[in-house]
């Protein structure tokens, strides 16, 4: 089971136009500036943010109880010129749990309705599970940032992450861009065969070749570390394949008595 | 003529896993601070800035000089662990003038280049021109707020823009993502028609109606201030089409003796 | 036992000139920044940071083990231009704790040696002690900041700091300046004749009168709330005199069984 | 002619205890943050901010105009829980100009007057002056940062400073604390003589030897560089004393034509 946070902005699409348009320039410092506040603070507790619409963020939060949530949130008030509201629930898949989160959220009414303010509630109960991550990275991707133009680049990318959020949806895998050529996928319940299929796939149609560092743990820190660790090692050809799955110890769980890297 | 900076950090990709991969919510802060501190030191200049890869990032800069950028980067290399690059360059459409400033950014050596560090530097001529943007927002995207699950929207919503780009880029516009359901498209040359039928486009293949506001100003500040505006229009229903186009009254041009807002 | 952590920045001096002097204003706002984002981690966890000379900084963290600090370490390291060292101590007195913990930081080499780098230790144990905090507040500043120009407000206050300064350490008490009219003083074992006393100095020499409310928690955030508290009852007229005392239920020490605002 | 602007935020005290007291560690955040912001706002325009109080704020603006005052004065609106009220005047001295804007900024209400938002007035007019600003520096602390406690050495810095802004405000120089050991004044009007006296008196009571780079320009940033190059020359011993004074070239006015750092 691994456990998401929905959070959401109250009411922030007419304070942004309110009493008229605010600068652009200025929201943009103001959304990426609680995106990083909220990645320290959630981080503080060995949990992950991602900006996704930056109004609507989700976060991995397995190990973060509610009484933490309260105070992020109460942090939140106490520095910005809004508040956000925020759901948690646990799933199966991230996207089960992202979507249970999201219909309390809902329940307790609009996006837009001016008197829903700081909700924070549980969709069903914290559990103690685990989170399993992907850090997915594009080879080589400076031999193009060096020769081709900054929105070329870019724009490879976006279509390496569309292509990657339809895939993995089908497994019930999320897909956040984390800068550069750098993708996390929270992804419990999936295999490296799994992987190894998307990334025939992106290869086919986008001529990109992609490896994956695979983590499980107890927290986002734990199984983003394992990932990343599992990245290097495939830089450093220590495994033969371009994907690496590392979990932390504590897991006893017979299915994750699967290979590790290739080794047995 | 619009002018667009080019901007890179300056050997990040090893930065980031030396001498151990580093923790990916400082990583998350870290980054989105950086794109926060840039528009508003562009900003403080009319500048906007947009966070494109995070560590390859692309800013409107009409009527910001050379001193200034080098202020900027000064700024950046006192106060954060990198330090970055920059190339000016001035183009008919955003799409040119992104390309030069990143062809003259390459020439200086590769983004993992270690002894490439603070490139500054001017491709072809700062000129006095204009910009023209335009703000691309959804209609009514509460009700899928309201209803879908927060991923599913976001998925809905990445749907959009890579559409929006691929059919933008016909036009050498860009397009950028600037949270909720909005985008930014620097889009000098495009006239309201182009506008409509990609919109149509996108509504026939994703069923998502488009509005947008479309401004024509000295810096990137009046144009998205104007064309914020033009939003707030059809909005309020004073426009009876889906795209309002204002333009600042200093322009002369005969070429912007078009229809604004469908009012001759 | 209060549980003090010492905080330096690494070589910081050189660093500030090298290779030529760095903009005022770059540094002003690194440094601020800095102290925001340790108020933020720390406070994360139930701390309280004090900017004290911004290069060295003091920090209340019962509570806060090593391996938090360590990630509060790294978390600097990956965001910031240097790195910072930091020695947790416990004492009886604030006094004592903090100067435990420098004597500890000072035998790993000199605040200018560009060798040590990242020091962190605990100089004896860590014990689960408490935190007295008084915050104290000067009356009615309003009607002087209403009146006087900033300037000779802002000299008041640091005549009545330096005073409060001077007399709070004959009782091995720390002073922190937060903010408008507003200081912290950690103050494991004073009671609040000896508030009252001190306050009665300060009124005879700088005619101002002062007011605060003292509370003694688990954590600095627990005893920093509670001597919140305690001057909201004195502004309510709750207690008919210029200091209450308010304590944690947790705590059993005969010691604190002293008349609570007041009132047996 | 020294411009200076007074800020002030706008009904704080009442908001820091509504509906009930914040948590203190994150209105540290919050006020560091906003002097951080200001630093970087005004600083992109050569100006520099200086905390003093956190909630009323002391800012030198020479070639600062109105509007640019308005822009930040939105961005901090656009981006805070609360808002700023400025003023700016400007006077021979410092001290004149900052009690100028100070009686202009009270008679529109008081600091906790609630319909007071967002004042923005020129107390008199904007001319074109010049900034004088020393930077004063305590000889070798760090042989005492190395041996003193951390608390021993912050209260000595507060004597010096206590001391230091009581001797300048008689040649009505403002005094501000930098962090380490450093101060700034500005200090238009006075000479190299009347700081060797000032440092002779610190010497005497307080036995810290002082030294001061002193620049004088158009703006706080060309002024502090200025200072700050004194600084090092003073380190570097190629001045033969503890001040030293260096102009922008673009200083005709004959009181200037005084020896500058001991070279005629
Ligand atoms: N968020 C995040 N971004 C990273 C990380 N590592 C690298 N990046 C980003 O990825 C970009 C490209 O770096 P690399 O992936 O090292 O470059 P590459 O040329 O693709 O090299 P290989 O992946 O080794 O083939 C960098 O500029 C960063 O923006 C990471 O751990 N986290
Ligand atoms: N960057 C940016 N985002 C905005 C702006 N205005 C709105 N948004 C974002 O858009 C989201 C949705 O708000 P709206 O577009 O007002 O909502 P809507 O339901 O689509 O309403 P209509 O567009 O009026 O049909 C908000 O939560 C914001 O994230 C803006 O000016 N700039
Ligand atoms: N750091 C911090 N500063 C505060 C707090 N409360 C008030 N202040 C500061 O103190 C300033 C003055 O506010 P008050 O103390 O409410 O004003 P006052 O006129 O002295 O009123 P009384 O204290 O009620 O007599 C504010 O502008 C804030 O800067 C707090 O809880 N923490
Ligand atoms: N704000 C600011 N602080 C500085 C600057 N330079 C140094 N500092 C601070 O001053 C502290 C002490 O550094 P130094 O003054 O170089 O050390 P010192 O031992 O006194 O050396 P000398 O001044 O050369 O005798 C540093 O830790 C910084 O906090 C500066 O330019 N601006
Ligand atoms: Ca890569
Ligand atoms: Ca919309
Ligand atoms: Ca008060
Ligand atoms: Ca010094």
């Amino acid at each position: 089971m691994i456990q998401i946070t929905v959070i959401q902005i109250d009411n922030y699409g007419p304070w942004t136009v309110t009493p008229k348009p605010r600068r652009e320039s200025d929201l943009q410092a103001l959304q990426s500036r609680l995106y990083s506040d909220l990645n320290l603070l959630f981080g503080a507790h060995k949990g992950l943010v991602f900006y996704t619409r930056f109004d609507n963020l989700i976060a991995i939060t397995n190990g973060i109880d509610l009484i933490t949530h309260k105070r992020i949130q109460e942090n939140i008030r106490n520095r910005y010129p809004f508040t956000i509201s925020m759901v948690i629930a646990s799933g199966e898949t991230p996207y089960e749990a992202q979507k249970l989160a999201t219909e309390t959220l809902q329940e307790y009414g609009s996006a837009k309705d001016e008197n829903r303010r700081e909700v924070l509630d549980v969709a069903n109960e914290l559990i103690d599970g685990y989170v399993q991550i992907a850090h997915i990275d594009i080879n080589n991707i400076t031999s193009y940032t060096d020769t081709l133009s900054t929105y070329d680049n870019y724009l490879n990318i976006k279509r390496v992450q569309l292509l990657l959020m339809e895939e993995l949806l089908k497994h019930e895998a999320l897909l956040f861009f984390v800068g550069g050529d750098n993708f996390m996928s929270p992804c419990n319940g999936m295999n490296e065969e799994d992987f190894l299929d998307i990334f025939d796939k992106v290869y086919k149609k986008l001529n990109f070749h992609l490896k994956a560092g695979i983590g499980v743990g107890k927290t986002a820190e734990d199984a983003s570390n394992l990932a990343d660790i599992g990245l290097e090692k495939i830089r450093a050809r220590e495994v033969n394949k371009s994907v690496c799955f590392l979990k932390q110890d504590f897991i006893e769980n017979p299915t994750f008595k699967r290979k590790i890297c290739g080794v047995e």
